[in-house]
C-alpha cells in the first residue's frame, strides 16, 4: 500500500490521481490533499477518499473552509506550513507535485529532504530549479519520475536502456489550437480561443502554453534535466492527433515511442508505482479509429517561444528561471486582456536579453531571479505592451 | 569480440548481418558462413571477411567450388556434417539462423544443445517446432533472440518490462502488394508482380508470404513462442508505411511501439549483442519526410491466409507444422507457375482438413509430419489444382 500526497488535488492532475486511487484501493491511499482555493471540491474529495490530512493553501478560503467544518477523521491544515506538518508527521511514500507554477518548488525541495518520491506534473520545478533538484535527489536518493506525458513517454521507452546509448529526445507537440493559423491572424486571437486545446483538457495556464509552444519549450528544458541530454538532442515535432506522446532514439536509428488515447491517468498510475504497471479503466488505442499519424515541423516564425525555451537552455545558468517567470507573468496579463497574445514572446525577450546570470545551485538565487523578474515583467508589460 | 556464425550468409539477412560486422570490426568477427548454393559471393565474403569456416549445403555446388579454390586460412566445409563440425571445433557465440524454410531447424537445435545463442530470422523454426526448441532452449538456457523486424520490434518493447503484464502484441504488416486490389483481381496476379513488396527487399519465398499475409500468419505463431500470449492477445494491424515496426499493448492500456526507417541492420544489430546497442550507419528517421503513418484492419477475405495461421495455432499440436509445409509447397507450386495465387490458401485448408494431430514435442514426429505433408501437398497440387 502506498501512501499518497497529491499536491493539487483539486486540479486535473489531482483529480485523475484521485481516480486511479479509487481503482486501485488496494495498493494505493490517499494520505494528504492539498488545495490552493477550491475547498468545495476538496470537501468532497475528503468525503470520499477520507485522506489523513487535507490542505488549504488559502488563507480566506482556509478560514471560510472551517467555519461550517464538522469534525472527521481528516485534519484541515493551512498552507505551506501545513503541508510541511503533514509531510513531516506521517511521511507518504509518493509527493505528487501538481500545483501550477513556481508555488510547487518549495514543498517538492522539502519531501525530497525527506527522502519521499516525487511524482512530478510540476513543470516549473525542473525549469526554474534543475540543477538543484536533480543535484539533491541524487543526493538523498530519490526518484523524480514524471507524470507529463511526453516525459512519462520517454521514461517508459528508457526502461531497461542504458541512456548513454541516446541519440535524440523527439518531443511531440499537437500544435495546439492555433497550429494552422497564419502568423498574422495569431496577432488577434483571444484567451477564449487559446483556451481550446484540441485534444487534452487542462488548466488555464499550461492551455495558454500549449498554443504558444512554450509549454513545449518548457519541456525540452524539462527533458534536459530528467534525461541529461544536450538540448541539440532534444528535438520537438508537431503530431496533432496527440497519440504518440514522444519518442527515443538509439545510436542504432532505433526509435522507441509510447502511444495511446490521451489519458492522463496513464501516465499517473505508471508515476505512482514505477516500475510496476496496473489495470487501468480506460479506452484502449483503436488504430482504426486513428487511422492516420501525422507529422511536421514546428512553424519557429509563428511560434517563438519555443525557440526562446531552447535559448535559454542554450545560456543556462538562471536563464531558464527567467524564462519561466516571465512567462507566467505575459499568459496572466494576456488570460486577464492586459496583454496581446503575439506579445507574450515579446516580453520574454525582454527580461533574457536585460538578465545577467546568476549561479542555479542554491535556491535563495533563484528565488530572487524569479521574484526580480516577475517585478520586471509587470512593469514592462504596463509600460511598452498594455493593451 | 563475439564470433559469428551465419547460416545463410549469401541472402538478404546475411549480407546485412556481415556489413554490421564490417561496421564493427572490434566487435563481432564472421567465424562461419554457409551458403546453399550461391558459391560465387561466397567467394567474396570469403575474401573480405576471412572466416574460419565456410560451408556449403549443396553438393554440386560445393565440387565445383572445389575445384578452383585456392588454399587459404578459411576451410571449407560441405553440408550439415561439415557445418555440424565447424560449430563443434569452435564454438562460435551467435547462430545466425537465416537459412529459408524448414532447413534451419536443424542446426539450430544443434546449436542451442551446443549453448550457443540464436540470432533468428528463420520463421519456420519456431512454427514447425516451438515447443520443442523453447523447451530446449529453456533448458540449455540459451538466448532465442529474434531478427524479424516485428519480433525484434516486441523484445525492444518489452526490455525493463514485466511479461505478465501484457494485455496485447500488436504486430504491424505493411499489407503487401495487393493491398488495394479487389478479390477478383487476386485471382489472376502472376509470381512477376507478387515478388514486388513495396517496403523490404526479401528472398522470393517471404515476400510470397507476404503477398498473401501468410507471413504475418507464420509471425503471430512465432510472437506466441517468443512471448507466451494467447493467440486472442495477438493483433495485426495494416500499417502500409512499415515504419512502426509492432508494437506491445500493456495492462495499463500504454502501447511501446518500435519504430524507424525499414533496415533489418537495426534488428539485426541488436540481436547479434543483446541488450547492447551500437551505432549503426543507417538513415535516422525523418518525421517530416514519412509524414503520414496509416492503419487499417487486415481484409481476412480477401486474406485468408492470415485466418488459417491462427486457426492452426487454436488447434496447436502439430497443426502449425502443417500449415507450414503446406505453405511451402504451395508457394514453391506458385512461383513455379504450377498453382494459382488465389488457390494457395485452398491447397493449405486441404491439408489442416486432412490432419491427423500428433504430439509437437519430440523431433522425429514433427519430421515425419513436415515430410508427409510435403508429399500429400505435391500430389492434392497436381490432382486438383494443377495449373
Amino acid at each position: 500500500m502506498k501512501n499518497i500526497c497529491i499536491l493539487g488535488s483539486t486540479g486535473s492532475i489531482g483529480t485523475n490521481t484521485l481516480d486511479i486511487i479509487r481503482q486501485h484501493p488496494d495498493k494505493f491511499r490517499a494520505q494528504t490533499i492539498v488545495t490552493n482555493t477550491n475547498t468545495e471540491l476538496l470537501a468532497n474529495q475528503i468525503k470520499n477518499y477520507q485522506p489523513d490530512y487535507a490542505v488549504i493553501y488559502d488563507k480566506s478560503a482556509y478560514e471560510q473552509f472551517m467555519q461550517n467544518y464538522k469534525q472527521s477523521k481528516t485534519k484541515i491544515m493551512f498552507g505551506y506550513e501545513g503541508l510541511i506538518s503533514s509531510i513531516d508527521d506521517e511521511k507518504p511514500d509518493v509527493f505528487v507535485n501538481a500545483f501550477v507554477g513556481f508555488a510547487g518548488l518549495i514543498p517538492t525541495i522539502h519531501a525530497i529532504k525527506s527522502k519521499i518520491n516525487i511524482a512530478l506534473a510540476n513543470k516549473e520545478t525542473l525549469v526554474v530549479a534543475g540543477s538543484l533538484i536533480m543535484n539533491l535527489a541524487k543526493q538523498m536518493n530519490v526518484g523524480i519520475i514524471p507524470i507529463d506525458s511526453e516525459h512519462s513517454a520517454i521514461w517508459q521507452c528508457l526502461v531497461g536502456e542504458d541512456h548513454n546509448r541516446i541519440r535524440r529526445l523527439i518531443l511531440t507537440a499537437s500544435g495546439g489550437p492555433f497550429r494552422t493559423r497564419s502568423k498574422e491572424e495569431l496577432k488577434k486571437v483571444t484567451p477564449e480561443e487559446a483556451l481550446k486545446h484540441p485534444n487534452w483538457i487542462m488548466g488555464p495556464k499550461i492551455t495558454i502554453d500549449s498554443a504558444t509552444l512554450m509549454n513545449k519549450g518548457l519541456e525540452v528544458i524539462e527533458a534536459f534535466w530528467l534525461y541529461h541530454v544536450s538540448h541539440t538532442d532534444i528535438e520537438v515535432v508537431i503530431h496533432p492527433q496527440s497519440i504518440i506522446h514522444s519518442m527515443v532514439e538509439f545510436e542504432d536509428k532505433s526509435i522507441k515511442a509510447q502511444l495511446g488515447v490521451p489519458d492522463m491517468r496513464i501516465p499517473i498510475q505508471y508515476a505512482l508505482d514505477f516500475p510496476n504497471r496496473h489495470l487501468l479503466d480506460t479506452s484502449p488505442m483503436d488504430f482504426v479509429k486513428f487511422a492516420s499519424l501525422t507529422f511536421e515541423q514546428p512553424d519557429l516564425e509563428k511560434f517563438p517561444c519555443l525557440n526562446l525555451a531552447y535559448e535559454a537552455l542554450r545560456l543556462g545558468k538562471t536563464y531558464t528561471t527567467v524564462l519561466n517567470a516571465a512567462n507566467e507573468m505575459a499568459v496572466a496579463a494576456f488570460l486577464n486582456r492586459e496583454l496581446r497574445y503575439a506579445d507574450i514572446a515579446k516580453v520574454i525577450i525582454d527580461q533574457l536579453d536585460d538578465h545577467v546570470p546568476q549561479e542555479d545551485d542554491n535556491f535563495e538565487s533563484l528565488l530572487e531571479v524569479d521574484n526580480e523578474t516577475r517585478i520586471k515583467t509587470i512593469e514592462v508589460i504596463n509600460n511598452k505592451y498594455k493593451n
